[in-house]
This record gives C-alpha cells, structure tokens and sequence, in this order.
C-alpha cells in the first residue's frame, strides 16, 4: 500500500540537511538545519494535498480532512530534531511515515470521519537546551513560561531562539489543544533496542512509556592507607558500592521489563593508594510498569541499605527526577495489532525504554506508537540504522491503524 | 631506662617546626622547615655527645664511638620529613627514639663493640618530588644523577635543591656506605595501622615491608541507552568492574596478611542514562610475602578474565608499579624479642604495609623495624598520635635491640 521508494528517498533527503563530516546528524532546534528540515517536510506535506501550518511553538502541521471536520483529530508523527552527531532516522521516521501514510489515504481517496494531522514537533531531544520535548509540551498544553529560560550551551534561552525564528514567547498558550480536541495520537518510531532484531520481527506493539527514575547514591567510610590498613579493619566505600552495583543488575533481572543502569561513579580521595572514603553513584531505573519499578527500587534500597549497614558505611539516597510511566492506550494497541494482522505481521508486544512526545500529550488524549526494528540496536549514534523494508512496513501498519482510528 | 619526659618534650619541639594552621605538618625535602628540623636535632646530638655530620645527600648522621671503632657501624634513626599537613610521629619518632635510646647508653656508660649511628634520613615521604627515600638511596649507593632530575609542582628539580642548600648533587657517590661497613639497620616507627591496638599492646616486631604492586584494570564493553537496552543484551563494563572489585576483596580475604585496594576508577562516557563503555580501576596489592602476593594476583586475573569473558568485556592489565616485598632479618628480629621480653612487653610479630628507608638498604645490610603502637591507625593526617608511655617503649625496646647488635 505504502511507497516504499518515496518513504525512502525522502528519509535519505533528510539525512543530508545537518550532516557531520563523520557522517552523523546535528539538528539543534530552531537552528537552520531544523528550518530546512521542516521546510523540506512542508513541501512534501504540499505535494500530498494537505493543508499545512504551524502552530505557536512552531510544530509543524499537515490535515487532512474528515468527514466531521469539526471533530476532533487523530493526531501522528514524530520530531526533526536530532542530538549532536545523532542517526537519521531517530523522528524523521516517525514523520515520514505519518506523511506516508496520510499521502497513501490521499491516493486511494479513502475518507475518515476525523480529520487526520501530520505532525513534526519542536525539539523532542533536549539536546540544545537539555530541556526537550518543546513542541508536544506546548500542544499539551504544559509548556511554561519558566521552561523558556533554559539556556544553551552559548547562554541563549530557549525564549530568545523562538524570537530569532519569528515565533512570539507570549503567545505559547496558542499551542495548546483543548480538552477533547484529539481522539488519539500515534507514532512511529526506532526501537532503539535490540528485541525485535532478535524476535527477527520488522515492528512492534509498544505497550508503555518506561519513566526514569534518577537516584544519586552516596557512600561514605574511611579514607585510609592502601598499605596499613588490615582488610578486616576497613571501611572502604567503593567495595560497598561494587556490592550495591552488582544487587541492582540483579534485581532488575528479576523482572521482565525492568533496565537499571549505574552510569556515573566517583571515587574521594581517589589515590591510587588511599581506601575510598566516599563515593557516589547515579542509578537510572526504568519499567512501564510504575508498581514493578517501586518493587524494584525498595528491592535495591533494602539490599543498599543492608550492605552498608553490614560495612559501617553511611548511606544517603537522593532522587534526582522521577518520571513516572505512561501506559498505551488499549484501544490503540489492539488498533495497531489489527493493523499488523492486516499486512501478516506478528503483533509482538514491546516496550519503550526511552522517553517519547507521547508522554507529554498522555493527559490531553490516548497515545500508542508502533516500534520499526533498530539495526544492533543504536541510536544517537551515525551508524543508526532501519531497512527500508521496516520503514515501510512501519508506515504500512500505521496506515491501517490510522483507518480504524479514524472511523470515529 | 630511657627519658619519657625527654623524648616527649622533643617530640612536642619538632612538632612546631612547619605546623600548619589546622594542627598538620608540612616538613618538604630541603625546605627551610626541614633544615630546621634537622638543626634542632642536630644541637640534641651534640648534646648527648656524639660526633654529628652531615652526608652527601644531607643525611643527619649522629655517631657514638664503639670498641672496634672502625668496625662495622650499626645504623639506627628515620626521617624528619613529612608529607603536605601530615603527623608528628611519622619519621621524628624513629629518629628521636633513636637518639634517647644512644643517649641512654652514654648515660650509662655501658661500651659497645661496634659504633652506634643516629641517622636522620633526607626525603622518606617523596611528598615534594613524588620521588621518595632520597636519603636511604643516597646512603645505599642506589640513588644515580637521573633520580634528581625529579621536580617539584613548581619544577625545580632535586638536584636544584640540593644545590639551594649547599649540597654537590655531583657528590652524591660520597654519601654511599661500602659493602660489609653497616652491620644492622634497625629503625622505630609508627604503625600507621591497628593490629597493635586491636592487640593492646605499644610495641610489635616487624616482620617484613609489604611491596606494593600496581595494577591499572581497562574493561571494555558497549556504551548504550540507559533505557533502551535490555538488561541481558549489555556489555556493561561498570558491572563488570564491580565483581571484580568483590573477587579483588575476597581473594585478599583469604590470606592473613594481604591488603587489595581499588582507590581509582574511571567510566566513559560517564552519563546518567548511559551504560558504561568503559572503565579503568587501579589496584594496589601488597603482601610481605612475595609469593603470596603473586598467588593473589593470579588468582584475581585469573577470575578478572573469567568476568570478562562471562560479559563479553574485553580486559586488560597494565602494571604500573612493582615493588618487590623485604624480608626483615631474623637475627634482628631475634634481638627485637628479647628486647621486649627484657622490658616485660609480649614481643608480637606484625607486618609493614608502608614503605621505610629500610628498604632501600636490603642490599647494603639486614634490616629490622619495631612498630609503635598508632591510635586509631591514623597518618599522614594531624590527628596521627601515639602516647607518650608507647613511644618510650618502642625507644626502649629499641636500646635493648641495640645492645645486643652492637656487641660485634
């Protein structure tokens, strides 16, 4: 149903607006590189007979009518932006395929019930502000006027850079959709992951939105010399904190969706012959399922609290952010699975260890998105990688889940 | 026998020569501090009537004439230098034991076949050159002219201030004893540990210097999303690391008298929502015992490997530092007891997890070392402390020692 060729072509145009000597991809939002994507974007939309717009924050929109056009709309899409030296197809695919999709229902002259939107949000990543997911916050209608302070790496808020590109601070209020005004919202997107390679599977029913929680742990004991102080006789905090690192794997081993991930771990006073007196360690934990991650975060926490207890170290816990996390629609789900069926494809049930605009839009309508197989797995990274097979197999299964939702 | 009152006081009098406002001594190789120092000890040899010199390389050499004058020397002291904000006790109590314990043989009168020396070493600690036991090197023949290119933080080399200070750094042959001419060398020094506190008693018998061999510990893995990954798709060199942090204690565990210490560790790329890539720990393993050093050591490769393996990390191994562990000599152990059995005190065998002139003289004569008891363990901190009572025990164990050396 889908054109492969065109879906494919297009995300290889993409690919060459904010390429890296080495290959990878750097679109900052509201840089020139994110304006040229959405131009680009904006042409094709055009070319497929939609009407186009962009909103306040500066998403970019593409309609379709339905049959109640005053109706609310089944919303899809994804994001331009990338990370610095990021893949190609981290949100370009999300976009393309809606695009795709949306440009096959033109061609058949299919008509829905509710009008359908193609949508490319403002900054998902973060990557300039390390604040992200800009355009589907102002959608939701969550977006502060607080957020807009957060800065750059060259001291620009995010406030000055909409003003550079023409768009007016003051009025991010006109982004927001209301209540009731969007019957769903879909998306295509990487997995990022390696479960469906190894299901040997071309997409996936995402079932939840893992929230990260950030915990930073700190251990203290007693610095001392490497050289004179008996075994028995230490209190060496970076011994506890291996015995913790190694719990957490562990524990979230035990369960079937749960990541756990030590990722940052300082050593005081760190000569190469002085006992660690101190160290401190990030601990991300993520599941789909908020009740299993508190089972494993209380795991860790009795078993950090028990190993320390036992080393006379002191132990403190910190929660540096916790996102809680979002569960998909059902009715989407089992829309997206009848999609599957529809083109012979396995409906395997995944889940999302990253975060998506998805979660930012979970209280204004319901949301689902449908994975496309990630080459080993890497993202943000040059050698990111989906066939353009799976893209379209992507953009065909949204294309008849879009149809059922559509129906009104 | 000996004069408590007398060595505490001088204990307490060099304790104010580069006192630094926080209650710490700061006493650099050739600084005007150590100069001082060595001049107050000086004055305090002269006044016990020995014949005082300085050597070469600086060494601070008090002489008590014996029957066989030109006999072998039996050689006893330790360093007045200190590391930055370091202890009182460290060095200036072997040094001044030294010198009560040869006092309280011309108070005596008692006559010894071999001369009796008094030495102040030059530069045990290497605080300021990272280049340490100048002194002990220079009087063993062992120090050579590209030792002294060594710099300090402000890059004047060890030969510069050797030259500040009067000294021919081209002269330092001179200072080197000649083989068979030092009899025994026999030095006081604080524990820096807690087996004689944990044993509640002032004074132990040392066994051997524990050499430390240095270990640097590379793992490579796969950096991925923190989030994205599932826990048994990842390479996760951080988790790797910390088995064979808990491997590194439990094999130290095993033996009586090794010490294994992780003080350094490293992880790229060092993200919160990352998985570690890679990492690099740092090993300190020390034993008096070479051979169970070496057991150790194999068997901590040997299950690095296995780990790595298990986790596909690839490993490797550098040594950084291999310092070979020294006996002490029994016969001087041999007198050390008896020494303690004359003043009443239960002669127990301890070993030096420390570095100490000693060692650089292994070749040149057999070595001894009477620990003295340290509170809490503590030093190279202010709070390093050792009671009065215990540092004249350790000075008279010491002249009891010598007594029994010096008979020829």
């Amino acid at each position: 149903m889908v054109n492969q060729e065109r879906l494919w072509q297009r995300l290889m145009t993409l690919a060459e607006i904010g390429r890296q000597p080495d290959g990878g991809i750097t679109r900052l939002s509201f840089s020139p590189e994110e304006r040229a994507a959405k131009d680009t974007v904006r042409r094709w939309m055009e070319e497929a007979g939609l009407s186009v717009r962009e909103d306040a924050v500066g998403n970019l929109i593409g309609r379709r009518s339905g049959q109640q056009n005053d109706g609310p709309v089944v919303l899809t899409g994804s994001h331009l932006d990338s990370v610095y030296n990021g893949g190609n197809f981290d949100g370009p695919l999300g976009v393309l395929a809606a695009l795709e999709a949306v440009q096959c229902m033109q061609e058949t002259g299919v008509e829905t019930a509710l009008p359908v939107e193609v949508v490319a949000f403002t900054d998902e990543e973060g990557a300039r502000f390390r604040f992200g997911m800009i355009g589907s916050r102002g959608l939701a209608g969550t977006l502060t006027a607080d957020h807009l302070e957060a800065v750059d790496a060259n001291g620009v808020r995010i406030r000055d850079a909409m003003t550079a590109v023409g768009l007016n601070p003051d009025d991010i209020g006109q982004a927001a959709r209301s209540s009731g005004s969007v019957a769903a919202y879909v998306e295509v997107h990487i997995e990022q992951g390696t479960v469906l390679e190894r299901a040997n599977l071309p997409v996936g029913v995402v079932s939840g939105i893992a929230g990260p929680l950030w915990l930073k742990f700190s251990l203290r004991g007693q610095a001392g010399h490497a050289g004179t102080t008996a075994m028995d006789a230490r209190r060496d905090a970076l011994v506890g904190a291996a015995a913790i690192i190694q719990e957490i794997e562990a524990a979230c081993r035990q369960e079937v969706h749960t990541v756990g991930t030590v990722g940052q771990l300082t050593v005081e006073p760190g000569g190469v012959n002085i006992i660690p007196g101190q160290v401190e360690f990030t601990l991300d934990l993520r599941d789909v399922d908020a009740a299993v991650r508190t089972r494993v975060e209380q795991r860790i926490r009795t078993v950090a609290a028990r190993i320390c207890a036992d080393r006379q170290l002191d132990l403190s816990i910190a929660v540096l952010q916790d996102i809680a996390p979002v569960r998909c629609d059902e009715r989407i789900q089992a829309a997206i699975r009848t999609a599957c069926a529809q083109v012979g494809l396995s409906p395997l049930t995944v889940v999302s260890g990253a975060g998506h605009d998805g979660m930012q839009l979970q209280h204004l309508c319901p949301i689902g998105m449908i994975f496309v197989r990630s080459k080993d797995g890497v993202s943000h990274h040059p050698a990111e990688w989906s066939s353009p097979e799976d893209c379209a197999a992507g953009a065909e299964v949204l294309y008849h889940t879009l149809l059922q939702l559509s129906q009104g």
